[in-house]
């Protein structure tokens, strides 16, 4: 920052920057309107996120970012309990809602293998699905992971840990009508249904 | 939002679709990051924007956002208290100061003339700007309103008023080195520092 700004404004500035895909203009300007014209949406932020911070945790059934024990989707009793589809994000699970081709529960990874960064099983809870699955209730789980790279990487980990694991549970993954290396989150909601419907 | 989502982090998303240049897919992942990767950013910005929003005020010298009564360049004894550069923008104060072509004080407008949003003489100070500069010091006023339409309006409209209420203060403009329809906050600072110097 320049020399001659107001202390507290030039952090609050540096705060905003830190965030992912915010660069120094923008943050500047995005302090300028939240100090202005947008004072309104300032405080909600800061009265959302507060809240947000202190009661969020992951959903004991799908991993996915919740503030109560059991997210909606999983406390929902019309959703069907046998199939359970594997999403590296809740934005994930969420494009795959709007298709309305799918009735099951989920399970979200919070992300995707990557060696580089250290995230494997491990940090994206494969135990935790693993167990989830042995219920005896669960018949199939559909991969949802996208076909990128690092998708598949982590769908083929997880085929294995589940053929190793759960032999008799059925593995589907969603057809190929995903573009090839474009990722579930920005797929169109009639593709995805058709995913959905294609799975093999 | 999708049915099936945790209301707070959904009310927590809008929110941040709210800010400005943040869409709904930006906003889903910046809560993502903001509740798992980033939980220190998401801390630390409650805070900057928390005590930020309570002391925030405008310099009473210049009409910039600061959490002082007086800004730290308008406090600052070494400037050259004869000569007011109008900004639109404290960014665009920011802009100039690192192209060190100018050591006088500023007056931050806050914005720029716009007919449709209402936004006029009033709302940007100008009786402010007028006051400030009958105090007997003042010899010069550079305007600095970028080349644009709204630029070019708020600067007929500035020349106009100065003219009238103080003639005996010397009117200046940045020299037309700025590309048409560009703002200064986006230029480069060697290109400041010519139109500073070739101020007309």
């Amino acid at each position: 920052m320049a020399t001659g700004v107001d202390k507290e404004i030039e952090n609050l500035t540096e705060v905003i920057a830190r965030l992912p895909g915010i660069g120094p203009r923008s943050a500047s300007r995005l302090v300028r309107e939240l100090l202005t014209t947008k004072k309104d949406v300032a405080k909600d932020l800061v009265e959302a996120l507060n809240r947000t911070l202190k009661t969020v945790t992951r959903c004991r059934f799908c991993n996915t970012l919740t503030t109560e024990e059991v997210c909606p989707i999983c406390a929902d009793e019309k959703r069907d309990r046998t199939i359970v589809c594997v999403v590296e994000t809740p934005a994930d699970a969420a494009a795959i809602e709007e298709s309305v081709a799918y009735k099951g529960l989920y399970f979200v990874l919070m992300g995707r293998v990557n060696s580089i960064k250290g995230v494997g099983p491990l940090e994206l809870g494969f135990d935790r699905l693993l167990e989830r699955v042995r219920d005896g209730v669960v018949k199939e789980v559909v991969i949802a992971t996208s076909y990128t790279t690092e998708g598949e990487t982590t769908a083929h980990m997880l085929i294995e840990a589940l053929k190793k694991h759960v032999p008799e549970v059925h593995v589907t993954r969603l057809s190929r009508g995903l573009a090839s290396g474009v990722e579930v989150e920005y797929t169109d909601p009639a593709t995805l249904a058709a995913t959905m419907i294609e799975r093999k």
